[in-house]
């Protein structure tokens, strides 16, 4: 087993890009929780492709049938099971990668892994269509959430060297909800311009760029999470390396704290109406694997597409010698943000799980 | 639970800093393995404080004592449960921290999830202290792993601003020997005395430094790991986020990758001697969540110790109004020194745990 | 999450009875693996009802369409979703049930757990209809295993009072076979036909009967299964209780052992053709936890359908006072005979879970 | 792993029963919860052996040292670890069992897991003595458990073929300690009495006698557990099998009910004093795996001990041909009344793990 995860609320991911459905079964959300399918919809549509010329020109229809766990828009406790239908598939495309392995994916490892059988058309279990269906389970995390006040939302840090702004101190739903109703997930529209222009430059030289996502929880209350292996690092981190192309997983300051002072980089606390708060958030909202209260933010480093149009060398795995490759098809020149809602989406279901775990330090 | 890894292999870390003893029990133990007392010790050492000017002066003795598992020296398939007896402590130094939190501290977080109940003397659970049981796991899977061809090493990769060389693209056992050997872990000496006076600067200072350790481990057969969240990176970032003071985990080229394009970051597949490899290895050996038999390269972000001697802005819980604070007792100007042995050994457990799965995608 | 079982081979089955489908994802199958689907039909047909006046006059297509995992016939290592599209379901049977739990059915217990928000037609997620999607990963799994030489069957030990001849020390594989291919599923024919008159003796007093189910594994290879928590026992155990109507499980000479003595209940170790055996099998094929190479053995006991048509004393849940019910619609007089595939299908799906972690006691 | 149970409070219990300690890790305990260390160690006394001609002479030191999770006697929610360390031990008793394994036991079986690595003498890590860090870790759940509501108590329910009483329907807290108290756990003290003529009988006979145990939890709440393979049955069977020489688990009528008739089997539910309940209670207080607020009702059978003295017929694995063995040392004639305790640790620890989960059917 390996294409699931949580604890208590249990997300299975199945399907091949070219196959016959891709879905996802969620076992362990509660029951009786209206779920707003127009709200999933948009929420969907934020990673859909073929909408501008950042993406690839595929059109996929991403539209969950649900199968279980759904009456009337109502969780009913069992297993919810929802599922998109595939086509538009190309998959003649893929035939010479049969052979050779484009760089940077995962032919040649789920080659080795799977001694040939793996079905890598359209890249197969492994492609980023898989984050349709977890972006279902995350559209639902989410509305969950937000009925109890947790908020979750994300945008666009970077792509190449262009930067958008850092999340302020304490970002708030309408903040996530502006960034979400934007065409480009940005704060900061003008490096919006920049990171646009930089995709499509990337596109004209037949290659691609990569991007760092941003990503916070507002809401969360402290004391979520536990010490050493359990902690929200460890099980946010485990579910984000998840995302195709992700490399890098960092909370709050992150990589940056490895080069900072502890004068700097603690965060000191106040009372604040009464309530204990920090008056800055190095720590992205987690001491010791728990909680602090504070906005929870992470960031993910998303790698530029491996697929591009430019001449390759790879091997040939039957010859078992040097060869050149030109990926064919369809091609997203940047998905970084495209995946911005589906480090939402996983980030969301990471925290339900905590949640429902509930406080349980004490009885 | 919470402090707990693993999936076949399962390490589980117990103790209080200033409780009566700490230790591992680590379950799933292949049979029959020889483990050398002594380069066990040696590998402790590796991780103690109290050596130099570097670190806290605190003494701490790291003599494991096996209750289970190891008969002559021989691990025989029952769980093996070490422990090391607590000493040298200082438990007054925290008194005041009951009831005022250390910035940067898990203080805070552990009071409200356990209500007032944890005993946070000396960090408690929290502890890096509680390092020293993931060294002996750690220890004992990298003998394991050595005698099937599977080496793992570690450097501090920088210290504040001053960067180590990175590894090269193929570091093999004789390097990690070389460094594991030296006083202060870095590839280029050059550059690790500069560190050492960035951290000696800051200890004059009443301030800490933070660090970036690289680790690699070579000898890993492609195909080790699992679509989406049972990848190497899945389950090596969650248990690397176990390590107290982790804030930023990435593999290959990670966050750098996010700035580069397409064309730079995928590596050439090549035949090399018959066998598969890639001309470069910005994947850090993993494509996929699966093994590519590259090195596995990884960079772990270690904050500057929050434990700083400068008066500090903190609250009162009892009062519920804002305090200073002054930290005493012994701490480390910087940590990350002392963790790269613990890098090694979460790395190690972690492999060896994805080792003794199997190369189960086919029967 | 609760409809899941499996550690390294993951089975989730999802759906409720009148859903719009049910289905099973395994994730976790070895890739290569050949599925003879006219096999898997012919293992299904075995537990589906309508066939006689033994069973529900409901029809139920158990149809398996494959969503992923299995392409031109053969498993690819991604995980397989495979689903059964409901019909034939008259809901209108349910509505007062709605209010009036029927005795012996989860009806209330689901109600209370999901606080009204269950959808319990035709019992829902707890119908006996789910064992289907259980039937299509055992199915799987009894194949897979029979091409490594591991053969599982079963028989209808006992109906009420009526038993069946036990399988001798040694069944094989054409025994089962035999088994399998009859209309009612016994060893001994005499014994069968005296079942089947009590079953329908029941059915014309509107009531309902119980039996014993006893299930075998041939060829499973000494040492597998680990100590105390993992053993075969336990973890076919915990998969079997998910079998609704289960109420016990015994290994061996099970509840027998404990009226007993050592001398009795010991079973001889014997060299036989150099190989190691035991002269009898009162363990079951199971000591300590870990298989002996001998057959394992397994009896489950199979309640008597709930669904009765007597008129039966209940509560109405909205008024809260003591109700009177005649439970309406199509059931069976007796569950346990379609229930032997079912009982072979979880343990084989068990057994294929710990073969494929494989013999790691020793790397 | 394998000697560990448990979803949020996990058990991990280590040890040989000649090794150096035996002991226990819970992580997972709530915090603040006072642990009564006489009533443990009343608790712990039950098992103990050398008190009676009915046990074992050998005398064991069951006093646990708490190494980490108790301060001043009140868990601090860093896990807890407490061991035992071993003495009075005859290890040259087991040279000759290192060739010739004893039937019933499972000294081949570890030997062919681990390659003849394990440590077996005394039984080393399959030994009855690894139940002692179980009761410790049972003992603490029943003292949080007893103090939200929930008693666990269990009694002998059989001795051969000699039958105690069955619980009555709503057994208490009081009947539990009443049992408790005495030197032989029965309700019934005359059938206890001619239980004890059995055990001396077969004593006499150098052979053993194996029995049944029932166990009753009272004050559960309705709601508890989870469809399939998340129910009380399938959490609490895969614990109690763990327990060494359980060979059969069955909740409620169990067994029994698969001789019954859905008439005679199903638990009318009826309004008492505005609560729902069940007239009967065959369901042992578990409908789809939930708990129906009932009392839960188990029954777990205990074979006959296997290490008796009468001669016995074996092989020789060095020279792997028939050869003739005589156990030596001191065994108990049966270990059933004594075992008692341990049932009651493992559900109390079963059920104590699956109320932190909550009620988490609905947020």
């Amino acid at each position: 087993m390996s294409s699931e995860f949580g604890k208590l609320l249990r997300i299975s991911v199945f399907g091949q890009s070219h196959g016959r459905a891709i879905g996802v079964n969620i076992d362990g959300l509660p029951a009786g929780e209206s779920i707003d399918l127009q709200e999933l919809d948009a929420f969907l549509d934020r990673r859909k492709p073929g909408k501008s010329p950042l993406s690839t020109t595929r059109k996929e229809s991403d539209a969950p049938i649900f199968l279980s766990g759904l009456e009337h828009g109502v969780t009913c406790g069992a297993p919810l099971c929802a599922i998109i239908e595939n086509s538009d598939q190309h998959s003649s495309d893929y035939q010479e990668l049969q052979d050779k392995p484009r760089p940077g994916h995962a032919d040649y490892t789920a080659y080795i892994k799977w001694d040939g059988h793996a079905d890598m058309r359209g890249g197969g279990h492994f492609s980023g269509r898989l984050t349709a269906p977890l972006c279902i389970a995350g559209g639902i995390a989410k509305q969950i959430l937000s009925r109890h006040g947790v908020h979750v939302g994300a945008h666009l840090a970077s792509v190449g060297d262009v930067e958008d702004l850092p999340f302020p101190l304490r970002p708030d739903r309408s903040l996530f909800d502006a960034v979400a109703a934007k065409p480009f997930p940005v704060l900061d529209d003008a490096a919006g311009e920049r990171m646009q222009a930089l995709i499509l430059e990337a596109r004209q030289h037949l290659d691609s760029v990569g991007g760092v996502i941003e990503c916070a929880a507002v809401g969360v209350p402290a004391g979520l999470g536990a010490p050493m292996f359990e902690g929200l690092e460890n099980r946010l981190a485990a579910a984000l390396f998840g995302i195709p192309a992700v490399k890098g997983v960092e909370f709050g300051a992150g990589f940056a704290a490895a080069r900072s002072r502890g004068s700097q980089n603690n965060d000191a606390f106040a009372v604040e109406d009464g309530e204990i708060v920090t008056c800055t958030n190095h720590a992205g909202g987690i001491l010791g694997g728990i909680s602090t209260g504070m906005p929870i933010i992470l960031r993910t480093a998303i790698k530029p597409t491996p697929s591009i149009s430019q001449p390759q060398q790879t091997v040939s795995l039957r010859a078992r010698e040097d060869a050149e490759l030109v990926v064919r098809g369809r091609h997203d020149p940047c998905i970084a943000h495209r995946a911005v809602p589906v480090v939402e989406a996983v980030t969301a279901a990471v925290l339900l799980d905590l949640l429902l775990e509930g406080h349980h330090g004490t009885f």
